[in-house]
């Protein structure tokens, strides 16, 4: 007889552990299923962990946040090579996947390595290798297998040459040249950290920007940082063929221009990681991408499986994810939740990093809410001399006649951070004024809420004043 | 005829500075006097910013935060010499002193160079030099002259041997062991700093600990870092005589202990820095160590003349300066402010940064109010796991049955901006939910509040079972 659980969960990514831990807290007994190594998901292994180890090997070994200060060429380390950047990455990897199994360990969530797929819609069998099965029933199921990288057919992927975000992972050397095929979150990241290190980059994006979803100020002044730091972006153009050419790939685009490189990476298109699901018996489909669809409380069509994180689409960010899991596994078990707030961050490690909660200049535009704005330069303010970063900037959008904060904009030096603030002041409903009458650290980048308020509200006054003088002019 | 002012200010640090913008903003006429050298005050000079500079520089050069990613023994650069910390100081303070001259001129404020004293209550004498003397008459007259260093006549101050924290700025060589007499800030944030660069460094304080209005817990894990690095504390101990000895500098304690030493850095009180302002001619008096006492409005016993910032006392911190000085203009010019919040944050730049807002544990307790505590360390976040700040730590009070946040410590990398999130949900008098209902960027520091939050609530949770149990078996 199989053994029974309360809660089957299939991936352990940020979505499978948090709605595995929430559910073990509420006293239920859980599984959690994933490959060996694959404790954590593709956020621990081939996805923000990573990345985000190599971006701060980046930073630190190019020096670059401090050319500023020390001058143009400044470096901390000439040659840097594949291992180091990706040394940083192997210990924090190790050392999370570690915490993760500790954490189910202390509250008793069963691990289960091997591939999952359903028999049926409550059982799980899990294949480790080819003669050893385990299969587990459980009374609800989650699904939160995340994605993986689309492998169109004519992209001819070949180690260090035509790969993926997870093989870049695998790069043993670092290439002289690389072509960037799609300007989302990863591919955007990517192209800042190899241009840091001295790598020849061309970013190609068939949508007219990059990072569609960011404010266009942040854009711009991201686009801007790119180019200067040698970064070719072939905007509006779409890439029709790819091929191995001797040493090098060759990339040719709809337009007919062909660009030519040691390294091409392709990040179009991530599909959700269903495929060895057996989907069908337990009575689900998935989209052409591989992806579920949920209703609110993460309910597939068949209502005790949910779905979280990656697989389910937008905004597939590791915090969102976690929220997902949590929030599924209390509707599971009726543990009453508040609604999740729909005040999200987002945050994207590009070099300076760009992060925004709210609404945009565009859609506050679209929306037809009248908006006034105040900027705050890093330059400015003593933090932003000090560690030397001059182009860093924070916006505030904020209502003209309530002066309730609408949106906040940063890019530069600990953005991801910075707009914590801002999100707590919009979830209170604060007006800027709170910014104004507060006392900030100093010298903290944290200022740049009061310069911007005041900035804002100067706008304001300005704006006021023109008005009353046009009217006494009429 | 003497030029008349609405406002003179005197002294430019922060509170000057932003008491004279206030006013000039305000449409009224405004002049600045300080020295030449010093526009910007202490803080620009010899105080704030340079040793803030000075402490990027030694975490930059020592690699001193990398440590627990790269191995124990490793650094940027082999021999750190007190040039290498003072380039970055330089050219910050040149920077901040023409941002201040330009935001002056933008706002047509009047600069005046000089020495400033009162001629009567009404009229500032500036004495450039020997025969060049400027007299202006102000409405109203704005004290902030800012302190100095206190330097007791039994101290036998010399160049690079016994020295105060301004003189420290002029060392022309790093000393091999240096003994800091005072553990307050100024004396705690040199001790973090010289011994990081590898300074041997005894730290003599009077109390039994240091920064006493600091958080019980947060001060033990500073004390703990500061003998880890090598730093020998002398607490609840005082010097009774320090002499010149050969090429030695020699404290004596009052407990008969001696401690030799290249450099003795004398960092005991600090004293407003009034001796020149022939303040009897105005009908003041400065007490025993140089400071103004004001009422609420930041007005003396003389109605007009109001002071701000350091020279009338705790906590002398650049932020709160900036908020007195913009109190007191505006209530000189009758503009309606909003009562200042009482919700200040502390930052104190020490190896890791301290930060705090709200009360103490040893605070609510003596008052008599219950609260549970959250920790977030952290290693157990990724993004402590990234930088490798593996004993920072963020910790939250709250009231256990309204769950209200009254007071957040922290202390590691980056604590004086991760302060103000938690400053926000203060202000707004939301409860520690708000942090478990919120999503928080991936990987950042500021997921601490959210783990944090988690950690107290079970710790309520755990709390009531015991209590359930114990009523049950009772």
């Amino acid at each position: 007889m199989s053994q029974a659980f309360d809660l089957i969960v299939i991936g352990s990514g940020p979505a499978g552990q948090k709605a595995a831990l929430n559910a073990a807290k509420l006293g239920k007994s859980v599984a959690l299923v994933d490959r060996q190594t694959s404790l954590g998901g593709v956020c621990i292994h081939t996805g923000t962990i990573p990345s985000k180890a190599i971006r701060e090997a980046v930073l630190h070994l190019t020096g670059l946040n401090l050319r500023q200060v020390y001058g143009e060429s400044y470096s901390v380390k000439q040659e840097i090579t594949m291992q180091d950047l990706l040394y940083r990455a192997d210990h924090v990897v190790r050392t999370e996947t570690e915490v993760i199994r500790s954490q189910m360990r202390r509250n008793h969530v069963q691990l289960f390595f091997g591939t999952a797929s359903f028999l049926d819609a409550h059982t799980i069998r899990i294949q480790r290798n080819e003669d050893e099965l385990t299969d587990i029933r459980g009374e609800f199921i989650l699904v939160a297998v995340g994605t993986e990288p689309a492998r169109p057919a004519n992209v001819p992927f070949t180690p260090n040459r035509v790969i993926d975000s997870t093989e870049l992972l695998s790069l043993t050397k670092l290439p002289k040249s690389m072509t960037i095929v799609g300007g989302g979150v990863i591919g955007s990241e990517y192209a800042c950290m190899m241009a840091a290190v001295g790598v020849k980059v061309t970013l190609v994006e068939s949508r007219p920007k990059l990072l569609e979803f960011v404010d266009d100020e942040l854009i711009e002044a991201m686009q801007f940082h790119l180019r200067d730091h040698g970064v070719r972006l072939r905007l509006g153009e779409s890439v029709s063929k790819i091929e191995l050419d001797g040493q090098d790939v060759l990339a040719t685009l709809a337009s007919n221009k062909t660009i030519r490189c040691e390294t091409l990476l392709y990040c179009i298109g991530r599909q959700g990681a269903t495929s060895c699901l057996q989907l069908s018996n337990a009575g689900l489909t998935a989209d052409n991408r591989g992806r579920l669809k949920v209703n609110e409380m993460h309910q597939t069509e068949v209502p005790h499986i949910y779905a979280a994180g990656d697989v389910i689409g937008f905004p597939a960010l590791a915090a969102t994810s976690m929220e997902q899991g949590r929030l599924a596994s209390s509707h599971m078990f009726h543990q009453y939740v508040e609604a999740p707030s729909t005040i999200y961050p987002y945050g994207i490690y590009t070099i300076p990093e760009i992060s925004m909660v709210g609404s945009t200049e565009q859609q506050l535009t679209a929306a037809g809410t009248p908006y006034e704005c105040g900027i705050a330069r890093y330059r400015e303010i003593a933090r932003g001399q000090l560690i030397g970063d001059h182009h860093g900037l924070l916006k505030l959008l904020f209502h003209p006649q309530s002066r309730r904060l609408l949106g906040v904009h940063t890019f530069g030096t600990g953005a991801t951070e910075l707009i914590h603030i801002g999100q707590a002041v919009m979830a209170a409903g604060m007006p800027i004024d709170y910014f104004i009458d507060s006392v900030f650290n100093y010298p903290t980048l944290a200022e740049c809420y009061k310069v911007a308020a005041l900035d804002g509200i100067n706008r304001i006054r300005v704006t006021s004043d023109t008005t009353a003088e046009l009217k006494a002019a009429a």
